[in-house]
């Protein structure tokens, strides 16, 4: 399949400082090339400690850590509270996204909406290189997530912080427009993180289903492949360099077709947190060597 | 048909700032004149990737970019995003409106509220000529919109940026007195732009239907004439000037006609996006240039 | 049964002042070793006089200071109001734990939050060694209570202060996910004070019941003994230092075998108020002596 | 004789909002093509209505304001008082320049220092495009001088306002080593102006004299040409434009000569009062024409 | 000559962010092993034009930047103007230190001062990886440089921001007690920039002449050997790195040698300009090329 150009540092309009961030995470550490592998771990916060019953090891923060050092990944992702009690011994080995809102998934997500756990300038002070910020894309309470992003994107220009925003179609509305994971609600979730300042964006791959019919015209009758559909969605993310998610954990077939589908789209590169730290050390650390095999044959220098 | 005046820069109470911002869009770019012919590329947060299937090099908000530079418009006018990615080539050739809240089409319209993607100070930033703000008048939500746009206005004013106000009528209580196209809900509307602040307010073209018989007194029986109509809300802006929006894409015959009304009335221009960046890139030069040869004749030395 | 460890504070990305005022509570005052026995007075406010009724002349805080003192309390925890009135005679002999937001206990708990009612400014002032803060874990609210808590975390983090959190469960969606008392709540919640930034994390003692069938799996079938259950929440709290709860008064068998479980688990101390001071003096101060002796049994030097 | 090139504004490192009012000022007033023709009137507070004399009707701002109008100049340069009082009539006519500090000429110079007359956000609500600052480079003071620039710097790249630096060598350090007009020390103050964020840099045209044997080595002995001497001033600027400044009234020879000198060695364009408005209207109007013949020359494309 | 080792970042009370950011100098760019090969470019400021006389190529800061790329250095140091019109084009290939204060070479040093030229907050969003101050050990202005220095070092730790302080013995009280190159001061200075916050400290190389019978005793009688002197300033700069200066051009033999005895000192790197860029390029990354070889013997890995 053709492949598609990410956008070039040197094009997109960015300040020295988040140029400087961005190329610190996409060419001296992981993979480089000018892409990304990034090992999130918020998911203590955002679904509890119930996702490291499968491997008891993930619960201890420490675990994922040494596996973003000795996988060498890009950078490592998470909240205030992990990065203040255990990102110092690796301060320098791994570059840090500090994520700096977030939610526990005990209410319904009928009205979602992430508040404030830190700020760009506590991402400053800690040394990261970029933040991380989850907007929920067509949530009742959108208006205060445009607000409180609106804040923080200020402060990211200020301080040449880039960010990079996790953009998420939730609530009521969407679920009545084909859903969260539909080719029409993530092709908007990832226009919206354009338009509202995103370096990056972080999506979900579109998955085709029944409930399509729900969207409206012309997604309802759209039936792209999912390569074409996750293209489309790159596309609109125009000059914001655009990770895929991982998702809950799937078989390794399916992963990796995934990371291929994704880079061949354009992308710059995955997220992948359950499917990576919810394996075991040895097997983990295979995966990520397969996944840093892949990203080498999409490496370019930098522009 | 008698031509109506625009309000002239000098008697408006304008200060030297945003008088000097209004001449760089009205006299030095654009058909000039004392006339705004403005390029909107909002709608891909407003109602999303949809808008620009039917000419997908619209996706690209470098095409909007090359048009407007391009067919010599007066002003492009985005969000944040799109500035901060995509402006700085164009600084200076492409003067920038800042839209600065928006939400999007997902969740029903009935509380409609806009919350803030952006601040005057972005705009002052970025050297832009202008910031819009959007206004749902008649919304439950309306207490909320008014106190942040009071913020928008006294910030506005601060720096002397010109505020345009997107002024439209919205939410459960407008659809039930006939709905947000009706004469009621638009005059209404750009009364309230006068009344809030704004110094350019956008509308929309008051359409007749028999949802005006839900409209309050005399509205109700009114049964103007397009023209008239128009002719009227152009009143009630007072010393605000008056831009029509373009709204969906319509027949060429159509579109013209809207534009020599409005400018007739006493109109200051036109903002019209779909109606432009959905036609092929010739074709929407082509009808930039008619729309220049119209504004020719309303052309009308500095006050 | 097998003891498990305690952070050690020289591991566990402290600053300067925060490690110095912990040692003053861990090393300096209270049974020492490395523990902590706090005496908690905030349930004038969060229950209201009614809980004084069984012992009156705890109505009194004179009485809970004179406890702290002669019992040799590592802490007394308690709102500003009770430290401007009344720290100052014990200033320098009973250290001071300001706990800074809080709530009564009148309206119902199905949105739970608690506003502000000091700062940790306040707390700097008044010379205490750590701030006290209320997090509702899963409350409809808990975008606020996130935003307020990174607000005051960041204070903490500024002046070098500790911070404790008291990290709760309540709200609606609790409730119907087994409860507030339910290993699945409380795991979570451990974990989300650690996320968020609490360096101590006050957690209450899980309790089975059968409503746990209500809770996430695997958390609806786990059926852990006691033991077990407040050991695995132990080890969700990471790096934060754990207290143990003490809630309702029980019997001082209960009581005791709640501390040693606690603490075998790797939890650094407990902070109990109704069970101390609703009873007499002369009984309380008995009942702090064989906790003391405990608590010896589990001192370690410093690190 | 050869030409040097200017920088060009897409190559300088200029922020979307510098690079729109830099471009405002060089391609869309004055004499256009990339140059600067610039009218100050900032005289009446550096030397009194002295300055006046010679041309009674120049003591009215009104009479400087009209030049700048009809004479088609890039802008005009004065401090807050003039502006507030005199440019509302001419805003968007005539660009502003807004000079924000400013001292009289009464103390002697041996520890000149200029104090702030008005602010960035002054020069942001006025509509200016640019503030000028005067930095005395190798007086006593020019500690204070640098912390106060450095403020006025931070300031313009916060709200995207080019900032021209009227460089000028001063104080009895500067006496001893050559005096202030020599290249010396004209050299000297270009680089000083570049290093400390200038985007224009105002530089007199430097004048041999014996005095340059107390210049340090090599400037003692090197005896260049006046064209050579101004070239190399330039070259130091680096990527800061050049604005030479007329300084006292010349002939007309002279002054052309002087300007022609200045554009081929590369400056952007010129600064003249007294050589302007000390002429009667007339005569300064036929000279202007004459200086937009020669910029015509030197026109340029926008980069 | 025993090797004396160079402090840890392990052991030194570095904030996460300063770690990471001291990380990516010693490790990541430039020789690497925990060493520092740093390119300055303030002579411009601090020399004038002047220093470029010999080789007229590096008066474009281009020059430099191209020989810190291509040379592989550490970082680049220089101020504000030159970061904010040269680093765009090398950010992220070229790490930054933002020299924050300084002044020129025209008034006499016996008060010797530097103003504020930039702030840590201009470095952080430039993405530079440290901030140099220069203070003036002995000045009688030190009060005033001291209170500003403790500014700037309050700012720098509250961003995570490495301090690097040139620390040069200047004034009149100096001249007369040894000079600014006696080993007295340059010891003294040493430890004054340890005493105030360094994390880096830059200083000259001491020079043993007959005025260090005007030091005080026992300085005036110590008569250390070069290699024992400026191991005497690295011990006394304690937990602060030192990097050496390299002041005026000398012959490579003097040049390598001094280098491998501040190396053999404990010194963490060099920090040489004239040194360097006064060569011609392919005589400067010769002479590069050579320090990166001894630098490859004192690579250690990163504690």
């Amino acid at each position: 399949m053709a492949r598609f150009p990410r956008p070039p540092l040197n094009r997109i309009g960015l300040s020295p400082g988040k140029r400087a961030r961005l190329h610190h995470l996409l060419y001296e550490h992981g993979p480089g090339g000018g892409t990304l592998l990034i090992l999130p771990i918020d998911q203590g916060l955002e679904h509890g400690p119930v996702d490291f019953f499968v491997n008891p090891a993930a619960l201890d923060p420490q675990y994922q850590y040494e596996l973003a050092r000795d996988g060498n990944f890009s950078a490592i992702a998470l909240h205030i509270g992990l990065a203040e009690k255990y990102h110092h011994e690796f301060a320098g080995e791994v570059p840090l996204i500090l994520k700096i809102n977030g939610k526990t998934g005990i209410p319904p997500d009928n009205q979602a909406f992430s508040g404030l756990t830190g700020t760009v300038e506590d991402a400053v002070r800690l040394g990261a290189d970029a933040v991380g910020y989850t907007v929920y894309v067509g949530s009742p309470a959108q208006d205060r997530d445009f607000a409180q992003l609106s804040q923080v994107r200020a402060e990211a220009d200020r301080f040449g912080m880039p960010l990079i925003v996790w953009a998420y179609p939730r609530g009521e509305a969407v679920a009545k427009k084909g859903g969260r994971d539909s080719l029409y609600a993530i092709d908007y979730a990832a226009r919206v993180a354009l338009e509202l300042g995103a370096d990056v964006v972080k999506v979900n791959y579109p998955v085709a289903s029944e409930k399509d019919a729900d969207s409206p015209a012309p997604y309802s009758t759209l039936h792209l492949s999912p390569d074409d559909a996750f293209r489309k969605v790159v596309q609109s993310a125009g000059r914001a360099l655009v990770l895929v998610s991982g998702g809950e954990k799937v078989g390794d077939e399916d992963l990796l077709r995934k990371v291929r589908s994704s880079m061949d789209a354009g992308a710059t590169g995955i997220i992948f947190g359950r499917n990576l730290w919810q394996r075991p050390r040895e097997e983990a650390l295979r995966m990520t060597r397969e996944l840093h095999a892949i990203f080498r044959e999409y490496a370019q220098p930098p522009s």
